[in-house]
């Protein structure tokens, strides 16, 4: 979706597209990352910790309300208020029956010119947990984790039966094309290649349009869109283009057995081997 | 290349190659997985034990000598008798002096129809380790290694600066098309995955052309060539087809760093909360 200032119009705009998708046949709904807000983290501004509600509050009861209504399961993102100067990245999954099914907060934070999120999200400490819903466990993530084979790996390991990654992700206008061509392919790539290793189903949902930066001099980010979904070989299912969308696509969550039968991957790690993986680096 | 039954044809073809290859420019040469011989894994018979040599032998001294007459780092692709029933898949690094730079027994091993590697060979016990050699720390991984985002990470953490797949994989002829293309997609993207993921070049060979199953009622594989490299944003310097090439290509070891300042992946990873990736399946 392409977000504007007011919360109630983004939330509202959710409530008409999720009508929408339930009468299309959905039984699961992905929002973006932050979905009912502007990206706030392009500058370092304390005003924003403001946009912060807490778990559960009148926010999380409007997706209560919605996934009940409508009766699917709803992954969210929102801004946590923990408590004072604890804040999260979380993403927090409704179950159909209006239930807080249960939540993940974001691990992996970045931190890059646009991007700056250590700044506003304590990083995540409930770990690595598939949420178990009505419609199976879910292995919820949250944008720069998708970077990370470690993360996906492990809800892998924990059940998950899909992968899941809200996302906010965008060019810097003033890179060249060529950048931007590498960047969206490797970010397609990376989660692809989650799919493949763990035979496993990918959703990814993106943001989409240009956010101007209007509390520093940098321009402002151009969210790419593209969401997509990719089956348990990597292979696409779908893809949006850079405009917002809300579409259904069927998952046959059947064929991780078959594929997994004949790429057993899963039978030959050398876990006995691996322990160097919990190293920062090895000098 | 393509392989006869002949091991000093094959050799012969990669002396010729490998002179040409020189001449071209090329300082460091990357052969395919066991090049001296046909991919004898189809089937499961104890006379192809046979084909397996020690290391040093009269045949790793051909690689010696081929090293230093062409001043080059050759990564070759060997079976390896250690012992009476212990044998190995083995890639071993020749600097361009002729000596063994080290050497690395392939850690993950297959085993599916038409690909009996588990009766072939002992699993690798040397652990994930780069090579140092006078160009640089090498990377080296073979084949199934590299569905494994585990072994790429590993080898990064402990320097590598270059990730190296020699490689023998191809379609069953069964196959229906939009099958053999998922297979060949998934395997290109998992490998430019890791270079992604690591902020690494990777480089693939793989074997080429029909090997027909003379011991059992399959017909044979076709494998399917394509090797390629990929610098540290997993955008694609080269891409072969399912011909024989041999080929010099250009990688700037600089990169690298510029990548990983952009993309610090590294930096952001959750070393404390990685623990679980050292089980076999979480219950």
């Amino acid at each position: 979706m392409r977000n504007s200032d007011s919360i109630s119009e983004n939330q509202s705009y959710i409530k008409t597209e999720s009508k929408k998708l339930k009468n299309e046949g959905s039984q699961l709904i992905i929002l973006q990352e932050l979905h009912d807000t502007k990206y706030f983290c392009q500058s370092e501004n304390v005003a924003h910790f403001d946009l912060a509600i807490p778990i559960p509050s009148d926010n999380t009861n409007f997706y209560s309300k919605l996934a009940k209504e409508t009766q699917t399961v709803i992954v969210t993102s929102l801004f946590e208020k923990r408590a004072p100067g604890i804040y999260h990245n979380t993403a927090v999954v409704f179950d159909s029956d209006g239930s807080i099914a249960g939540k993940y907060r974001k691990m992996h934070i970045p931190d890059d010119p646009g991007y700056y999120e250590k700044f506003y999200f304590t990083p995540g400490d409930l770990g690595f947990n598939p949420i178990q819903t009505s419609l199976g466990k879910l292995g919820v993530l949250i944008c720069w984790d998708q970077w990370y084979p470690e993360a996906a790996r492990i809800m892998t390991l924990k059940g998950a039966e899909l992968l899941i990654y809200p996302t906010a992700i965008g060019f810097d206008n003033d890179d060249t094309q060529a950048e931007k061509n590498r960047q969206i392919e490797a970010w397609k790539t990376i989660q692809k290649s989650h799919a493949i290793t763990n035979g496993i189903p990918v959703i990814t949902v993106n943001r989409s349009g240009f956010e101007k930066n209007t509390e520093s001099d940098s321009l402002g980010i151009s969210f790419w869109g593209n969401s997509f979904v990719a089956g348990p070989q990597g292979e696409i299912l779908f893809e949006a283009d850079i405009n917002p969308i809300s579409k259904v696509i069927d998952i046959d969550l059947n064929s991780s057995e078959q594929v997994r039968r004949w790429w057993p991957f899963l039978r030959d790690r050398r876990i006995e081997d691996y322990d160097e993986i919990l190293e920062r680096y090895i000098d």
